[in-house]
């Protein structure tokens, strides 16, 4: 199954778990915004996107980095709304992982690990884009113009994300590691789940372009 | 100054604003659904969209049929999470308006009326389109193959879309008194504030081609 992958950097969610699901934008490190791009990520009108995976990378402490993955293939009991979310994200948080990844809820896993991990995790097997405004467009880099031929370039692919903000240096260094390419959608600047959603849409609208093209 | 409109039916909603926010995805009858739909409509990374409108059509009584209409350039006090955003709609819906509009905080009014209603005020002023997995596809009815030309259908155009439940045969009746085109985005059925996300990246999108492509 060609998998879409995301990785999204949750600079300041408590990774012990310890906040509360009445202030997700406050105290909470802006866990919402993870929690919507949880939601951009799998949801369909009646059913989850099984070829998708997310990553959480939660630096922030006062445990040291922690991922917290979400695999759609497996998911139970994710909902749309933003605080059902943040509670499977605290549940799994509250694990305490050590560097081995453990399971939480359904489809829920976390362990200890850095943007490093999460990335050597994914670039054996897929390539590796950073959602930026200053990359080149997302229509050239990603699709080439015939639809037919984009085909390979819709197979595994990883995009990363920062939340409200943009990755730091020492994540940017991390990056530099690995092969990657910046992709732009535009010249406007989004939120994270806005620029997910409009990946997976368009992703699904040139995917059923190339099986309408293909012969029958 | 062209606008985005988008109407919303909420099928469940308590129109009486007596909900708690604590349940927005129960009690509060699905009002987690408009939340993310007024988000995606006028959140940008760092900024709001002045250009766009939302009413939402709230029929769910107790109270008679109620329209709760946020307008892009007078937004103040929206916040990109559920809860915040939910507390605007309940603090319009407590104001418990009669059939003149009401202003609650600003940037959001309130008023007894039904989807007849909500579609009078754009009919005049405004294409109307109904999202739907039955319609035609969005790029071959709503924008020509040449960005150049589409301009013109980029005008003053208003979406009209249900929450998780599609319009009801009343609803479709409603609609029918006025001139209006079935769109689709494509074979998969989403989300409405995925495709409210789309369409205004999409339209973005295709808005900066123009302006690239016209005389400097």
């Amino acid at each position: 199954m060609l998998m879409r992958r995301f990785i999204i950097v949750g600079h300041k969610v408590p990774n012990d778990g310890r906040f509360t699901l009445n202030d997700l934008a406050g105290s909470a490190g802006r866990v919402d915004i993870l929690c919507r791009c949880i939601n951009s990520a799998f949801f369909l009108s009646h059913a989850m996107r099984k070829e998708v995976e997310v990553q959480l990378v939660l630096p922030a402490g006062p445990d040291p980095c922690t991922i917290v993955r979400f695999v759609g293939a497996e998911l139970r009991y994710l909902n749309p709304d933003e605080r059902s979310t943040a509670a499977l994200i605290r549940n799994a948080l509250l694990k305490r992982p050590g560097s081995a990844e453990i399971p939480s809820t359904p489809g829920v896993y976390a362990r200890r690990g850095t943007l490093a991990v999460a990335l050597e995790s994914v670039a054996t097997k897929s390539k590796i884009f950073l959602l930026h405004e200053d990359g080149e467009d997302f229509a050239s880099v990603y699709v080439s113009s015939d639809p037919a031929s984009s085909m390979s370039d819709d197979s595994d692919s990883t995009f990363l994300l920062g939340d409200n903000t943009d990755l730091s240096p020492d994540e940017l260094e991390t990056l530099e590691r690995f092969k990657h390419k910046l992709v732009s959608l535009g010249s406007i600047s989004y939120h994270s789940d806005h620029c997910i959603t409009y990946l997976n849409l368009e992703l699904d609208r040139r995917a059923d372009m190339v099986c309408k093209k293909a012969p029958s």
